[in-house]
């Protein structure tokens, strides 16, 4: 199978639908066909081969959807870029992944320009932007204007077509290489659960170069839905754009989701299209879910959980499960059932079977597991032992196939729907001079569900402010990364007997009270 | 992926939910699962390895669905049985495919008995029935009593699951190599059209041995569905079984429905469950779907179009557009959409897709086209040229992506939803020392759609009857395959210019006034 193949069931069952619509822009099935083809054909021009690497740094647009599907045409890998990330960070994953060319719009042309000197094997710039093209960048409509349409290169099945960078254990990120198979295999795994039409009209929300809102993306296309963008979230934004053009359906996480149903403005809007929310990255606490029903009562809403290693979904849990009353309540923190084209297990050390019940490590195999790290084949093996994907998550499953997450076995943390390693946030925090020993865990917040919490234990006659410490990461790695509270202590941080910090201890208390997961 | 990964599904989410009922016979999931597992390791007790094959020649049962999962946990592919095949065709079969084993029941157990000097390959003979087990034969029940449930060998992917034959242009039936993820993406690609709970309940009606029956029967295994049996088709049987199981699926035939709806017991059934009837083979002629939806008001209709080359469904006829009334009415004859999983093309000769509304061969390429025909690679080679499995039918797709069939390239007819391939029967008229030429055709026919017709010229000086004809074949081929009527001509068949008898010129009188087509 080809990712590219469910833009040509768009074009087949619904040519002059709606393809996308952004602010003045709008453009039909077959329209969007045809600029898909021209970049393949651009990249081509420019010398890219099947297999060459090409990175995207780019707010939400019609033009990223655009790549994904021209890309994919020409046989090359798109790299989605996190938007949020230093410009170090950004290096690296350009760097790493070999990227020969980006793709780049208004908001991020000044930060490539400047990092462009670091990153030799970058060959070609290409501006997406609506503004003027910066010097030493190619303008992307003239390059499609100047562009054949190319013909699809072939590429499909297991050879990758998109490799999605996720935090490193190891302090560094890796890249998760999906195949054409994986993404529409996420796709078939979904459109069982999630209803589509041609009729449907999809927001992206969420951040577009995060599978996340990939899982709505290909399996939206090939039904001909409608395309809407978000540049980046903001709640009066979003319930203007679904009130206007008529949204129904959404992916976004419960921090999101919060900000939306406790908008004062939201009563202002009329919100009565949006059938379909999924959410991810955590559970809705249900006070939220209380909320989210009754200010969006023509809403179903859907959980979803998984991981850029799953393409991205493991498990959807069924609107009517996710019930206040009624004969399907009590399952309001369950992440669902596993989807059909994938099995789903919770597995011991010794990847045995755990009984019903007892927790372990959630664990899948099947249509949407990763091809692998990104040169990283130790890391590879790790995760894929003995034939199973390896969440790093705690679970749980309960008679009935419920899958409940009950810890991350990966030390992550997951604030307003970003993961971030803890690994990363310490070797930030042990590179300032006076830190000793430090530990950085996530501890419930209202807003962003969990935030990044530093437990620091500086050296003799040395310390530093929080402000400090803060500012000190602030130049090595993404915001959203940052500590955003600090404890010091001067006792040593306890720990296991394998000499690993006992992270569980210095939680415990920032815990008391809450439920913790991921889900 | 593996087709086993269903049954750990319904087992994971509903294992105690009725997987079968048969008779007096019941079972949940969890004892369906224990079942098939010590299957598996009766096989291998057997010392059957992963790979052999293993044929099933029975009538419809819980027996039967055993026999898929069972042999599929082994690694041993499954090669169901046509059951109204004359006996040097089941020689045909079970040596072709290298059968080691076969399952054979009640009603198959003497002519089983009967042709086993022939196949010298055939090591085992398990008999499955109800009555006392025959000589020579293992009874089914004393080898799961004494078997360990094996694990599952692991087979999946684009290992080979099932061999299904189908009629031979040459002559002689090929296998059809599917995969295990072969059967799981028609799964997942139909799910999305057709609505499958664990509440549901599907009733095999059609043969279980043929792939069409196969496309319902490991979807509604993966959301743990019921499964009920009709040994045989018959209307009355199926009527009393959906009114007493509240039946909600089926898939049968034209030619079934119409037996169904103009039965004059239908009305003394409570038929209100059964919301869903799936038809596969030929389109429903205008009078008998009026007819369906008058008489079963609470089903929907859904047409379905393939063959077992794509495992086997390539197009889904969504009941709103099966209208006789409305704003999708005129669609009666389409066939439907291109399923996710895959692309669909109409193609001319050099495999160019043809403009919109142009007729040409109907392709397909995607998760559901097969691993090829067993020990035929230049079959394979041709049927697969181009990336494409040309499925022999000529076709169109209008504007909106549906697809018509308008004829069938390969020469084929479709009777009562049997292939009956041309080739095969003349062959048989062939053999009779008093045919000069003949050419098989299919003519219109109110019950079964369409019927074999044969036109015969003679040697000079010599005839014979149409009754003799046909008895001459029935000794070779299967009582479906055989002339229901013979026309006897003294001219020369006509020719095409490369030489080749020009059927079309003989069905015209026919058809004068008929629609032909596959869908």
């Amino acid at each position: 199978m080809q990712i590219t193949q469910f833009l040509r069931r768009a074009v087949q069952t619904h040519g002059d639908g709606i393809a996308t619509r952004m602010g003045e822009r709008s453009q039909s099935w077959h329209q969007f066909a045809d600029r898909a083809a021209r970049l393949a054909g651009a990249m081509q021009g420019l010398g890219l081969q099947r297999g060459d690497r090409v990175g995207i740094l780019a707010l939400n647009s019609d033009r990223y959807l655009e790549a994904f599907f021209g890309l994919a045409t020409a046989g090359v890998i798109f790299v989605p870029i996190n938007t949020r990330l230093a410009p170090p960070e950004i290096v690296f994953w350009l760097a790493d992944s070999g990227c020969a060319g980006v793709l780049v719009d208004d908001a991020f042309a000044p930060v490539l320009a400047s990092i462009r000197p670091q990153t030799p094997e970058l060959r070609h710039v290409v501006h997406i932007g609506d503004g003027p093209t910066p010097d030493g960048m190619l303008a992307y409509e003239d390059l499609l204007a100047a562009a054949a349409p190319a013909a699809d290169a072939g590429a499909g099945g297991s050879d990758i077509v998109g490799i999605f960078y996720t935090g490193g254990t190891t302090g560094r990120s890796k890249g998760v290489m999906l195949s054409h198979d994986n993404i529409v295999g996420n796709a078939l795994n979904m459109l069982k659960e999630v209803p589509v039409e041609a009729s449907s009209c999809y927001i992206h929300a969420a951040p577009m170069f995060h599978i996340a809102d990939g899982a709505m993306t290909f399996l939206m296309t090939a039904y001909g839905a409608s395309h809407r963008f978000l540049a980046r979230f903001d709640p009066v934004a979003m319930m203007q754009l679904v009130a206007r053009e008529r949204v129904t359906h959404s992916l976004i996480v419960p921090t999101m989701i919060n900000m939306l149903v406790n908008h004062p403005e939201l009563a202002a809007h009329d919100m009565s299209s949006l059938a379909w929310m999924l959410f991810g990255a955590s559970p809705m606490p249900e006070a939220l879910l209380r909320r989210a029903l009754a200010t969006l009562p023509g809403t179903k809403f859907m959980q979803a959980y998984g991981q850029s290693e799953a393409s991205p979904c493991l498990t959807l849990m069924p609107p009517q499960f996710l019930a206040l009353e009624g004969p399907h309540a009590g399952r309001l923190k369950s992440a669902g059932l596993g989807l059909a084209g994938l099995d789903i297990a919770i597995l011991d050390e010794d990847d045995r079977e755990v009984p019903r019940g007892t927790v372990g490590e959630v664990c899948a195999r099947g249509n949407v597991v990763m091809q692998g790290y990104w040169k990283q084949p130790e890391l590879t093996a790790q995760a894929l032992r003995n034939g199973w994907l390896h969440t790093g998550d705690g679970g749980t499953m309960d008679a009935d196939g419920f899958i409940y997450i009950v810890d991350r076995v990966k030390d992550m943390i997951i604030t307003g729907g970003e993961n971030v390693y803890s690994a990363e946030v310490e070797e930030a925090l042990y590179s300032h001079p006076a830190v000793a020993e430090c530990a950085v865990i996530g501890v419930p917040d209202a807003q962003w569900g969990e935030r990044v919490h530093a437990v620091v234990r500086f050296k003799p006659e040395r310390e530093a402010s929080e402000a400090e410490l803060i500012a000190h990461c602030r130049a090595r790695i993404a915001g959203y990364k940052l500590p955003r509270s600090v404890s010091v202590t001067a006792e040593a941080l306890p720990l296991s007997g394998a000499g690993k910090i006992l992270k569980t201890e210095l939680r415990k208390p920032f815990w008391a009270g809450h439920s913790r997961g991921v889900a």
